[in-house]
């Protein structure tokens, strides 16, 4: 059950890894994923965001116990701002006392944390703050093109509620939005692991995935196979939830492993230190969970600072109370010893530890409703009210922030969400958890919320968490992963397209342009999950000629209206050619040549 | 492969068919479900919509070959405008000449066609201009309220863009939905096994699901299973779509047993009877296969009469030209003959048919975008235009219309849709095909498409036809129904909530009082698919005992959210309950008792 892991690393079909130099910052190399079409269709490869890792690099050896190479090591290094430490000694508690036998093996290819000298501020926001365009900063410029440069002018016509996406990203560009607050990288300097990405509401919409075991199931090779399958569907981050036994050396193999932002929840394995009981959590154990977590490379701290004693009561008429397991501890906490959150109190204390180590901060929403009956309620919109106070503090501090939002939210109750965000947290890039449009769907909450995120994401969110079909009823497994992860691809993508991101529609054009042309497996290779579109092709029409077929088993040969479109394609082409082309001659002076496909 | 089909009839958990009964109409009898609750919830069981029809009342004996009771059959009969007649002759054509062996069983209980006396009209649409409730109309008010008057005014917040949705739904208010085009109630005169229900922007959102065979797979057992399999799950209506042999046979077998309406594309029919071969259609080989789908009940017509001469360059430029069958059929014929089509000349004597047997229009969209690329432009909106016209032909002959939709379109381009649709067609019903979001997730096109559904809907789409995950790969099998028919009861369940239709949100309640009280087998029973939701619980949590628990695998029972809740409830209660108790005996105006659940 803890043997080492095995994960996947291969390419996707038809796909190839390819990298793109940075001409500020020498060693930038941004990864990027060509998936090449059929001959036939005269066009390029084309060029997708990827998320995946030296795992779909063939060129890379994937040694899980040895972990990634360290691609940041150097920049952060170059900065000469900070300092390698002891770090805090790992004690038997950070694993939940895993007793013998149950206790999962330790990475065993520690490195010595690094941490700001003095008081000083290693965060990206920092740095942009001081007008330095980081490695980082270089490098997610490149990433959010995606060569963007080589295309031709695409169509643009998106509505982006006042989101203010450049026609192309520079590095400076980067810089003043992070500068600005409007946008986070996050990048702990012991993480170096990881490739950078940015989330911010002019960038293209994040997804992030949620694992983690429970008391009740799962295991560390489990937890690394679910993190590299997660990222390989597209994945931007992967948040660590784990609450059972191991908590600290399963996010070890997590770390080492992960090309993609890990967050956590830190106040979960806080509690795990005191026993399971909220009321004996103390700000000393939980500052010493924040370094631990820290020291071990973590890039986002979810924290419900918001969850203050006097808006505890707000809840209590609720149809569901309080949702979040964060927001429910605190609010256990703040009632039984009657006095305010620590984390509210100690806030000051906890921006220390994450400019120290450059650990965004993802501001929780505790009070977040649980059903469609709670959306929208005073206690949710208190709680925001104080997470705008706090991003302030955060700021001030020179820590990158991002906000949590809903939830359970009714589609008519969506864009209030999203608006008030960006009021009172001063256009902090907001994460939100679906939301779900309703409550009567459980095993289809992927749908429910889908749809929810799709338009909060339009609206203006800059990162949705991803929910899985098992949401309320299960620990999601390896299949529920990755239907969570297209899901939210589909409504990341749908909110890119909405918003009029330029290029955004390369990959629907492509794809259209293959079906109309039946190229099968361009289609395939070009979907978000080609192995599932091809399998469902091959359960009506398995044969290998089939591929080649120019019809579908939906309407069979004589019916189909794609090949009928072809036919009427020519057939106007040339009962209009001769005449148009006449036209075009007038009209162009009477110059003899004109371009062939400007005659249909 | 041809036997007679065995279907799926028994009760869903934990739910009851009940009848509520007319006071106009004595016939009137409305099934509804009626579902239950723990006692310990002390609630009422909860009434839902119910499209199931007598399969799911374990007092009705099913037997697919003698047909489900003709319920409609003495209301029709009682008002002595129609008469039964020899019919049309079957002819072997009608099954697309299916060779022996290959041929479905003929349907053994066949009734003589009825038809409007004269060139009357038998439509609802001539009743409710006539000031008439009819039996259908009193059955569909009763239906849309589900026992509204039951319930406590509920909170009511939804925006329903323009929509006038009652309190409460009298058999008037249908009457004169009807009579102003904004709502149809698909009833042939021929499909008296039809329970009615209603389309219209005024009413509960609706769904479609299409089945059928094509000539490359499928048989009648699997069609008529699939069409009882999809009502289960809650299709409103269903469309019959098959274009492989033995058309008219299967759809006799569906026809005498579907209790919900049941559409078909006649032009499929006849391009099989002219050898599939579209120039060789004619008006005389339509107008034949008109009557005989009418004879046999067919309730609504997909009629591409919007697709002119004229529109088809403007599809020229098109990454995805004309994606609709019949469309693509029709622009075939229009330019092999240049000239006019068919469908659009003979538009006033379609008409004529339809009213002689009720049979609503479904007025296709033959040039809907099949690509993000190609949404919202010229051809699409010129078709539009032509449907506005026959619309109004349409109704001065008293002929029900709704108006079908796209296909594919980005959010931002989703509204536009409607506020056209409901300008140049008078507000008469939409009816749209998702609409897909993007183009890059083939697989998984009913979530890509489910956004777009909940959307449209909310801005005010009558009736979503469903997609499912093999759009675009394959023909749906009896899984894929099912996952299609979910997904479009979650869109169109979302856009009722949106739209605030009073009484929507008491299941979303019922459902999350269940989740916050820990009734997992309530959970189960009130949500759209019990078995998935039960079957997902037990992979992590198997047990009996597991089913009461007071917390679920994903938090384990020390984090649970919901269970800490329960815990700040109380402990908030008796934080503030003396203190409040205190208030509220003052503000009271010192009365001594005041409700214990005002005190929390």
């Amino acid at each position: 059950m803890n043997a080492v892991p095995t994960v996947v690393s291969d390419s996707l079909p038809a796909s190839r890894k390819v990298y793109r130099h940075g001409s500020i910052h020498a060693g930038v190399r941004v990864p990027m994923r060509e998936i090449s079409v059929h001959p036939s269709a005269g066009e390029p490869p084309l060029v997708v965001y990827d998320s995946s890792g030296p795992y779909t690099d063939p060129s890379v050896r994937i040694d899980i116990e040895q972990g990634l190479p360290p691609l940041r090591r150097e920049w952060i290094l170059a900065r000469a701002d900070v300092a390698p430490g002891e770090g805090r000694r790992v004690r038997p508690e950070d694993d939940g006392l895993a007793a013998a036998g149950t206790a999962a093996p330790p990475f065993p290819n520690l490195r010595r944390p690094l941490k700001a000298r003095a008081a000083g501020a290693c965060t990206q926001l920092a740095y942009a703050r001081a007008g330095i365009i980081t490695p980082e900063m270089e490098f997610v410029a490149i990433r959010e093109n995606l060569g963007r440069e080589r295309d031709a002018a695409g169509a643009r016509d998106g509505n982006a509620w006042g989101a203010c996406i450049p026609e192309y990203v520079t590095a400076e560009f980067v810089r003043a939005e992070v500068a600005a607050g409007r946008a986070i990288i996050p990048a702990n300097i012991n993480h170096p692991e990881a490739e950078p990405m940015v989330i911010g509401r002019n960038f293209l919409v994040k997804i992030n995935a949620n694992i983690g075991n429970s008391a009740v199931s799962s295991s560390m090779a489990e937890e690394v196979d679910k993190m590299v399958w997660a990222i390989r569907w597209g994945a931007d981050t992967v948040m660590d939830l784990s609450t059972g036994r191991n908590i600290h050396t399963i996010r070890e193999w997590i770390l080492r492993n992960s090309p993609v932002p890990i967050g956590t929840v830190p106040i979960y394995q806080a509690l795990e230190k005191v026993g399971g009981v909220a009321e004996a959590l103390t700000w000393e154990v939980f500052r010493d969970t924040l370094i631990e977590q820290a020291e071990q490379g973590v890039d986002y701290f979810t924290i419900h600072a918001g969850v203050r004693l006097r808006h505890i009561p707000l809840t209590a008429s609720r149809v569901t109370g309080i949702v979040s397991r964060g927001g429910s501890i605190m609010a256990k906490w703040c009632l039984a010893h009657h006095r305010e959150s620590f984390l509210y109190e100690h806030f000051e204390e906890i921006c220390a530890i994450c400019r120290a180590y450059d650990v965004s901060f993802s501001l929780g929403d505790g009070l977040r409703p649980g059903s469609i009956a709670d959306a929208n309620d005073a206690a949710q919109f208190a709680e925001l009210d104080t997470l705008g106070e706090l991003t302030r503090i955060a700021w001030r501090n020179d820590c990158q922030v991002m906000i949590e939002g809903p939830g359970h939210v009714p589609m008519h109750k969506i864009k209030e969400n999203v608006d008030r965000q960006l009021a009172a947290c001063g256009e902090a890039p907001f994460y939100t958890l679906g939301p779900l449009t309703t409550d009567i769907a459980p095993g289809y909450d992927h749908i429910t919320s889908a749809i929810g995120a799709a338009m909060i994401g339009w609206y203006g969110t800059a990162m949705l968490c991803y929910v899985t079909p098992k949401e309320h009823l299960g620990l999601p497994d390896r299949n529920d992963v990755k239907t969570g992860v297209i899901t939210y691809k589909i409504a990341a993508h749908a909110a890119d397209l909405a918003k009029g991101h330029p290029g955004a529609r390369a990959r629907d054009d492509a794809l259209s342009r293959a079906r109309f042309d039946f190229r099968w497996e361009d289609q395939f290779n070009l979907s978000l999950d080609p192995e599932t579109a091809c399998a469902f092709h091959d359960e009506t029409m398995p044969k290998e000629a089939h591929k080649v077929a120019h019809f579908c088993s939906m309407c069979g040969p004589k019916f189909c209206s794609m090949r009928i479109s072809h036919e009427v394609r020519a057939e106007a082409a040339r009962h209009e050619g001769l005449k148009q082309m006449a036209e075009k001659f007038r009209a162009g002076g009477g110059e003899l040549y004109v371009r062939a496909d400007e005659a249909g």
